[in-house]
């Protein structure tokens, strides 16, 4: 494997109990963001999160899992890390800061609090099948996702509190 | 002061630059909490948050500051108790974690990631001029935020990852 | 109740299952920070930091919890402010970086976790009958440890990483 | 690189300014959990941290670094996968929490933190010229050091808070 240091982190946000197309898209975003170089941060649980792991870890992606509780067998069988933080729902603040870029897939609330930490610290957010924010850039497909994304990459911006 | 450990913990999230509007109603959402016995929680900063310290402080309430930073310097100066957390963004989590409802006014993503965050862990949330969230209850006035919140303590569900 | 926010915010750290000399201990320092007027902020459980928590809040000080749970209920009956982290064992971090010196009762694990911050951060630390460490002040009485800690404020050191 | 989520997870602390004998040591250290398939977490900096991954990485290892600040760019340049958690001193409690067991290298006051906090919420802690802490189990060499943790897998008992 190559250094994953120079890479690009990306976060994908989703549900836990996702829909079949926001399960597939999920996957697809996987998929590219491997194909793309580029290592994978999601909260480590099943639904969208572990469908995003699936494509990332069989395109021979790398995946990285911030659970909210104590213990790493809680991690999907595609997380390749597993970070047990015991944080809760803080952990969604973490995965946030940790990445370069966030994209976000479906409706929840968990989501929703991601994008709006990733726009109030100034990480670029892309949303596909999501929420209507403003700041949230709207993606048309799980490739225009990440397209978009890597192009927002470089562009976080200075943390501000 | 008689015991505030009884008292409802009311968590109030507002933008550090609000308008003229969000002024006023986060002032007296923080004078009517006070004058129902509640504690003020909020992110210790200016703005919303020290409207609403200033209108809960000259009511005789209890105001306590959950700051972003590692300085308590930074504390407005109607907080009674500021509790330097250093933790950036994720204080948004213990803000919510620490309290039985919220009240958020205005619309900024600091306050839409508390209303997410809130919604995610099942803390009643109450709108006042803020964002149209699906399970973000509507009040219409300071006075009926503050009355439907109290009207929701002990509606707090259980946590769950 | 005056503003705290000028006072010395003196956290103590002890063992919840403490010997009765470290009861004892914990009262007289709890007791003696009121008197001085200090805000006193403990993990808010049981043992050394109930004991503490009584001693303030009789002599009419304020007292703050940092629980490292999710539920305000745990706070021993003293505590005034009950601030639930649901960190676990990071708030032991949290407590030492809220405060301007630390008091150290006994020799528990989680009470030399406190002690090490407090020396890895420049917070200053007095012991009773606690670790010998080096840097750890020793005090040779509840009333020593008190005059010792209100000496030391305004010696926080910068944080450095 | 085969699936590292069944092996064990060893998290090393260290000073960032250690002397030459602790930085052959923490390198040995490093290798040797490399060869054993241990994934590799520290705290990501320099110094000590830094001999660790150096020595991982060169044997092949997977290396974590969980980094105190909020830029990924403060990492050295061994850690292949870093998350900049922006807790300050609390990610030492992170640290502890994500790994199987500690190996703590030398006496800083960080290293001793990670020490207590693992000996408080039962992750086993072996020390090599480090802390003399009652529960703190003695190596005599970075070999021992590595075949203590290894023997030590599994025995991490049930978090108490």
């Amino acid at each position: 494997m190559s250094a994953p240091r120079g890479r690009p982190y990306v976060a994908l946000a989703g549900p836990s109990a996702p829909s079949a197309g926001e399960l597939r898209a999920a996957e697809e975003v996987g998929r590219a963001l491997a194909r793309a170089g580029a290592v994978l941060l999601t909260g480590g649980l099943g639904g969208a999160m572990e469908a995003a792991c699936r494509g990332a870890a069989q395109a021979g992606g790398l995946t990285v899992g911030l659970l909210p509780g104590a213990d790493r067998a809680a991690a999907n069988p595609h997380v390749a890390i597993a970070i047990a933080t015991g944080l809760g729902e803080l952990r969604n603040g973490l995965l946030v800061r940790a990445a370069d870029v966030l994209i976000a897939v479906g409706g929840g609330y968990g989501t929703l609090s991601e994008i709006a930490l990733a726009l109030r610290v100034g990480v670029p957010a892309i949303g596909l099948h999501s929420w209507e924010i403003s700041g949230l850039e709207q993606a048309s497909s799980p490739a225009d996702a990440v397209a978009r994304a890597l192009r927002r990459l470089g562009h976080r911006s200075a943390e501000h509190d």
